[in-house]
Formats: structure tokens, sequence, C-alpha cells
């Protein structure tokens, strides 16, 4: 299938736009890479590598087999609204967006001219930027796809990363368990943390290991937050429950044993899988 | 003061009795160190280098001028009940029990010929036994102790650790917090994740992050949860009350902002300190 795509825009050249550049790049694809950005990434991103040449959105999608969003799901959102009058007939359209639902629904009613495939990959890092951007940072990586197109999954697998095909709102309730959830116990934990100074004092590995996401900035969460809110809802109240669980049983032996183990297995299986 | 010690005995070579007694011996203590614990792990400490010789607790005592408990919790407070009668007047206690205000309250009530200060070196890792004990492990670590004691307190400086002293109220209410609550939120997260066996599909680094800990196998955490369990119980359900105050304010953004910037914050200072 390789070698259908001639020109790729990618709109939005940071740590996620320059790192799937780089990484088709390295993974052999010889067509054009076009950035559609700020002036100041732009400057980045073609000094980085990542991109041949730079145009305004318009002009770019015109020429494009493929457009990557990679912007905040906001932007993506706003994306969507104005693209399909600037592609040609077909073009394949597929985004980076952390939370799906939202994203598919708006293309469903925005994009007729061109087709539409959501994409999530599970990868990042703390810096951000296209400085920070890494052809390998997709390797080993579940990359999840709303639908299918053989083209994509195509570079999607040469780029190392780990097909995985789910609807849009599976995928929804799934990275609200696995990542916005996680997110919220850190910043839960470090933010009662704040309230007892003292206890930096006494603080090991276990309370660092568990604050590390708390340092992510509010800007990438507001939109993860107000595109995924009932399903994170779900996922606070559930761990809520079992919290409420883990407390009354606290004294109870064989239940308390019984938790450790199903966790100790799960959290296991999870690392075979990611790392 | 360096030089007052001339004996002293571990009880319970394992992980951190073990890197105790390599500590010293790194940091320039000449004195006999002895042994006490089953002849398994005798043998893999003497192998290893970190005792001289091996003895019977009784026998042990009677020849040291210090005792270091470090086993578990449970065998902490049963060595606590015999020990005053085979030591010598003025003999020094001290453990490296993970809670401290049982353990200070049976000393309080059993040892009269000898003086205890009770210890907590906030260090460890995966790997147990002997066989993973490491002269550096309690290094820029804290090590609380509950009273003063200038020979321990010397020696603790010279193996690299951060003297913080705590009376045992004061340490187990904070370390509810940065170690035991970091331990259940773990399990709780990794036990919702496997009641959701397609989560693994497409977790990432966040969950790798949140569930580290809950590959701790529970025997390590019956004790501390049988010896903490009050200040445990409150930390929870400050964690739920966190918890339900984040899903409240889920789309309200300059709540959502402020509680991020200070949960980032902390995370950062706890780093620098830390770390």
């Amino acid at each position: 299938v390789s070698g259908e795509w001639r020109a790729v825009t990618v709109a939005g050249v940071g740590l996620i736009g320059g790192s799937f550049a780089l990484a088709l790049r390295q993974a052999g694809f010889r067509g054009k890479i076009i950035g559609v950005s700020s002036p100041a990434t732009i400057r980045a991103a073609l000094e980085r590598g990542a991109i041949d040449e730079a145009l305004p959105l318009a002009e770019a999608a015109a020429q494009s087999d493929v457009i990557y969003l990679a912007q905040p799901i906001q932007r993506i959102l706003e994306t969507l609204s104005v693209i399909d009058s600037a592609i040609r007939p077909g073009t394949l359209i597929t985004d980076a967006g952390s939370t799906k639902r939202a994203i598919v629904e708006r293309a469903r009613q925005t994009i007729q001219r061109g087709c539409f495939v959501g994409g999530h990959p599970m990868a990042g890092k703390e810096a951000r930027g296209v400085e920070a951007a890494d052809a390998n940072l997709f390797r080993t990586r579940p990359y999840v796809l709303t639908a299918s197109d053989p083209e994509l999954e195509h570079w999607i697998e040469k780029i190392g990363a780990r097909l995985v095909k789910l609807d849009a709102a599976e995928h929804d309730r799934l990275v609200a368990l696995v990542s916005h959830l996680p997110q919220l116990l850190s910043t839960a934990l470090a933010s009662l943390i704040a309230d007892s100074p003292e206890a930096a004092r006494v603080a090991g590995p276990a309370a660092a290991d568990l604050t590390r996401l708390a340092r992510s900035p509010y800007d990438i969460w507001r939109d993860i937050f107000s595109t995924n809110a009932e399903e994170i809802d779900h996922a606070i109240a559930d761990a809520i429950a079992r919290l409420q669980t883990l407390r009354e049983n606290l004294l109870s032996e064989p239940d308390m044993q019984a938790t450790f183990a199903r966790a100790a297995q799960a959290a296991s299986q999870l690392r075979q899988n990611t790392i």
C-alpha cells in the first residue's frame, strides 16, 4: 500500500505533530510534508527538519492527500468546521486528539468531501513543542483509530506503534480510566500534600511516583475535561467507591489480600503491554 | 562522637537491616556487626559481607551497645516485649519500622534498662532480601527519629541520610499521607483497571506510573494497616473528599486551574526535596 500518499499536511507542529512528521520520514515516506502552525513554531519545525514547507491551512489542504490535525482539541473541532471546503474530494483527514467522541461527532457533521478517521497516539513526554519532537515517540505505544484506512494503518505500523481499533465511545470510556483518572488521582494527592507542608520532609519514592502527573499544566486538560466529562465523572465515582471499600476493609485481611493480589496482577499485566 | 559503639546487633538482616550494616561499614564503623535472622538469611548475609557473625538474639544483645530492629512491625513489637532482660543497662535500641506510634508505645512499656529511639529510614526498592542490600540505600533519603541520641544521629548523617526528627504521632500522620495513601490510590486504580481488561490496550505511561506501587505484596502492608489504621482512615477520607470536589468542579475552569497550579507546585517541591 505504501507510496500512495504524496503530500501530508500537519496542522499543529508541536510535540505530536512534529514527531509524526519525523516518524513518517524515518519510516521511509518520500512525499512532501507541509506544516500549518504559528510563525514561531514553523521556524522551529523547519529548523528541526520536521516539515518541508509551511503554508496557510487552505493552501496546504488544497494540495494534500492527508490532513493530520495535531492541535489542541478545541482547535481540532474548529478546523473540522472549516476544512471541508478547502480539501480535494477523497482527502483523508485524521487527528491526534486525546478524546474522540466530540471530534468524531463534529467530523460526521462537517466532513462531506473527505474521509475522517479519528486517531489517538497514546504517547507523549514532559517536554512540549517541536523542539522535543522525536521520530521514535510512537514506538511500542498504542495508536487508536476509530475507523479503517489501509494507508494510514500501514504508516502507523511502519512508525512502530501498536494499532488499536476502538469506536469513539469505547475509547473515551477507557482513557477516562487509564489516563484521565490517573491525572486526577495524582492532582488530588498533590493538592492534599500541599495542605501539609511538613509532609515533604518525609516523602519518598511513593509520593514522587504518584505526584509526577500532577505537574501537568491545566491548559492541556481543559479540553479533555470539557469533551469527556461524563466518562470522567463515572471514573471518579468508581474510584471513590473503590477507596471507600478499601477504607472499610482496611483491617479485614482476606479482603485486602485478595484486592492487593488482583491489583498487582493487573498492574503487572499493564506493564507487559506498555513498557 | 564516633567510635563509641563497639558492637551492633542487627535483628532482621533483610534489605533494610543488611543495607544499614553495609552503610555503617562503608561510613567507617570499625566495631563488630552481629546478625540475628533465620539460618538461610544469615548464610546470605555472611556471604554478602553484611555481618561479621551470627548469634541468637539473647546472646547477641548481651554483648552489643546497639540493637537495630529491622524486622517486620509485628516482629519488632514482639522483640521489644522480650529484649529488655537480655541487654546490658544503657544499651540503645532502635528500629526501622514503617509506623511509629505502636512501636514507641510498646517500647515505653517494656524497655526499662535500655534506651529506645524509634527510627524510620524512608528508603527501599522493589527487590527484597539481603541480596538486594546496598550501602547507599539511605543516601539523600529522609531518616526519621522519634527521639535524640547523638551517636545514632552521627551515623545516620555519616551514611548520607537526611535526619528528620518527628514525634511518633506526627510521623504516622505524615506517612499516612505520603506513603500509605499513595499505595492505596495505586491499588484502587489497578483494581479498577482489573475490571476493564480492554483498558490495558490503551494504557500509556500515566497508568504505568500510577500502578507501579500496586505491585507491592500485601504481606508488607498488613502490619502497616493494623498499626496506623486511624491515620490511614483519615487520609482516605481526605482523598475521597478531594476527588469529590474535583468531580464537582470538573468543568469549572477557574477552580480547576487553581487546583492544578497548587498541586503542580507541591509536586515540584516534593521532587526537589526527595529526588
